[in-house]
């Protein structure tokens, strides 16, 4: 008897993206408005957990809101390690129809695909849909819990952009604060987490690319920049004698590929984004410039090497304008590579189903970043049309995410067999 | 018998400044506050007025409150074209003792030098303080109206920043605006208008010299330039898939250098003053950046060169950006040269008085601006401390002050001679 095979249907899929986006869903304002823990989100969480039962799992939201749907298709499989999947639920405000949902919904069809199919895997499965991962409160608490890393300073003091405490928002989705550290969960039981996620870059879209195989999540510093001259007169003031806090900061920037092709690699990344000028007058001189660098890349090495030839840049280019340069570092986060063996897995089963992949770094961040602190980790990423997330136009073609689904499928079934059929 | 010599008095001079500033101090605010049209401005006016009369000269004011002192030294001398002699009053607001006032006290200074040492000038002298020569309302309105350049719709619709007409300013202080076009002097009765002002520039305090010698006022134009690319999330988004917007400024703002050693020349100033990112985000690639460039030089046709090289290097940073490039020139005003012979006068007079001096060119506009479109016009500089004006700590030395009002006065007795004494 030949083995049966597990097959994505993206009907189904497409149908439960538009039930779950049904939640957030406010008439005549475009896009989705699942903040975390707003009644909006809740009412998806408690949708996805029927969803889960329907199926047959054991279904439940832990002590910050995370959803767990657990299939344990054996008896026996209840003493092994689960093989978690999944995404995160929450949504900015005015956010797309995929950034989290698609992970979940993807997780679920791989789950119903095996069931339909007869596979019983070895190891438990479980859905995972992660609280407030989009950072309303500055984190990703349905992860960090997961992962024991919230820290309890910042839980007692976070607050949302309208000043709403964390506590108070999670009393108000019916939870008991005091109850978050109950969410970690033991590492001992958890043998790995897959995601599948929308790019929110152009990479995939650009290159024709069907799924990404994330290495891992960069890593991240975040400068704040001062430039301090003089302001002057900008007729009066010869060239030769101003210290304009702007053209020391123009130098810089202009160097930035030269900075790269220095000390960088085709992950690295130097954004200058915000920029504000001292007094920021046509016909004055500035005197004095403040701007943020953020620097990426997927090796700690590298970002140091980065850093080092930005320091570097930004002192030369203050003493050729005769600049007081202050630097403060507001961040430092060290990359966090997928694993090895799922990364390696991905490619196996990606070249089997013959699909058009490209091996990526995720420039954003994800859960998968704290999932990885917890247990081995891998992503997958579809591509976002025209590069667009975190927008109401945010768009993976049907067929694409046919491909990541049925990529992750595979990649489950290898991590959670030696299965059985029937 | 030796022919008298007239002798600036220095400590008649600070002595008059302080009785001047006393109009525009304002207890426990540092600084001038001396704003056209204000109730110290017109103070100011008509202490100058008693001083001139004083002095025996034959002074009020016009329709627009330039003061005018007129001395004949001869009853022949009324036939004559008149030497007029001067500066502004007004200031801005929070401004220092010297901008405008000194060039007035200047003047009342030589023509009481003159008349102490028993010369009589052949031609009138004429001591002008012009009125709203700061722009409150935009313009020059004293010096334009002296010499008909006041375009009859902006008198009509100019405001201050504080919404307030130019029209209801005048009539506050006493005026009817329906009066200024006889403010305009017929050009047939002035022979030259002198200016002695402060520098408002670091050139001849860093040269150490004690008095500049104007080529004219420089040429301006100034442009709002918009880049236009797209604004993406920072760490998504390879850097060679990027369209920042301001990287588009940033390599544009680092060739200033290379702009002014190709087509520019020592007078010549580019400044970005003023900038702005959209969306402003450290996170996200700036899709649009708005700025202004400000060009200025003595020569008209290197000002048309610069803003060619300009205009080749933003479409270059452009292009090489992927950026939509909007420039709108929202003004070009051409260079306003100084009257050569009298320039060459100064610089003879300044040889035989021993001075340090420097040609050099004015980048701040100046009633002489104005003048030199009524009549022949030159202009001093003395040094400013620092390069600081339009503020408190506005200073120059005595003895650079004693040094310009000499030159001014040894000038003036070239073009109002030949004199007769006793």
């Amino acid at each position: 008897m030949p083995q049966p095979q597990p097959a994505i249907d993206p009907q189904r899929i497409a149908a439960r993206l538009a039930a779950v986006n049904h939640f957030g869903t406010v008439p005549g304002e475009p896009g989705v408005h699942r903040l975390s823990f707003s009644s909006a989100d809740m009412a998806a969480r408690r949708w996805l957990i029927d969803e889960l039962r329907d199926l047959g799992l054991a279904a439940g939201m832990d002590a910050v809101g995370n959803v767990i749907g657990r299939w344990e298709a054996k008896p026996e499989a209840a003493a092994r390690p689960a093989v978690l999947l999944g995404s995160h639920l929450d949504s900015v405000p005015r956010g797309g129809p995929l950034d989290g949902a698609l992970g979940v919904i993807a997780a679920l069809e791989c789950v119903q695909a095996l069931r339909e199919a007869g596979i019983r895997p070895a190891a438990p499965i479980e859905v995972i849909a992660t609280s407030e991962e989009e950072g309303r409160f500055g984190g990703m608490l349905g992860a960090q819990a997961m992962a024991g890393l919230v820290d309890a300073a910042w839980f007692d003091s976070a607050v949302d952009d309208a000043g709403q405490p964390l506590r108070e928002a999670l009393r108000g989705a019916g939870f008991d604060p005091a109850d978050y550290p109950s969410a970690r969960r033991d590492p001992a039981e958890v043998a790995a987490f897959l995601e599948l996620h929308i790019e929110q870059g152009p990479v995939l879209d650009r290159a024709g690319a069907q799924v990404g195989i994330v290495e891992g999540i960069s890593g991240v510093f975040n400068w704040a920049v001062s430039l301090r001259g003089e302001a002057n007169h900008a007729g009066t003031t010869p060239m030769e004698l101003r210290r304009d806090a702007f053209r020391g900061l123009a130098d810089f920037a202009a160097a930035i590929p030269q900075l790269i092709a220095a000390a960088g690699t085709p992950a690295s990344r130097l954004t200058v984004g915000q920029v504000e000028l001292h007094p920021n007058f046509a016909h004055t001189v500035p005197g004095g410039c403040d701007f943020t660098l953020i620097g990426r890349d997927m090796d700690e090495a590298v970002m140091r090497a980065l850093a080092a030839v930005c320091r570097e840049r930004l002192r030369g280019a203050a003493e050729a304008h005769g600049l007081q340069l202050s630097l403060h570092e507001a961040g430092w986060l060290a990359p966090t590579p997928c694993d090895p063996e799922i990364i390696a897995s991905f490619t196996r089963q990606a070249e089997a189903l013959g699909l058009r992949t490209l091996r990526m770094p995720s420039g954003a961040g994800h859960d998968t970043q704290m999932m990885a602190r917890l247990t081995r980790a891998g992503m997958i990423f579809v591509p976002s049309a025209g590069g667009i997330s975190h927008a109401p136009e945010e768009h993976t073609d049907a067929a694409d995410i046919e491909a990541g689904c049925k990529l992750l499928l595979h990649t489950l079934l290898q991590l959670a067999g030696p299965q059985t059929t029937g």
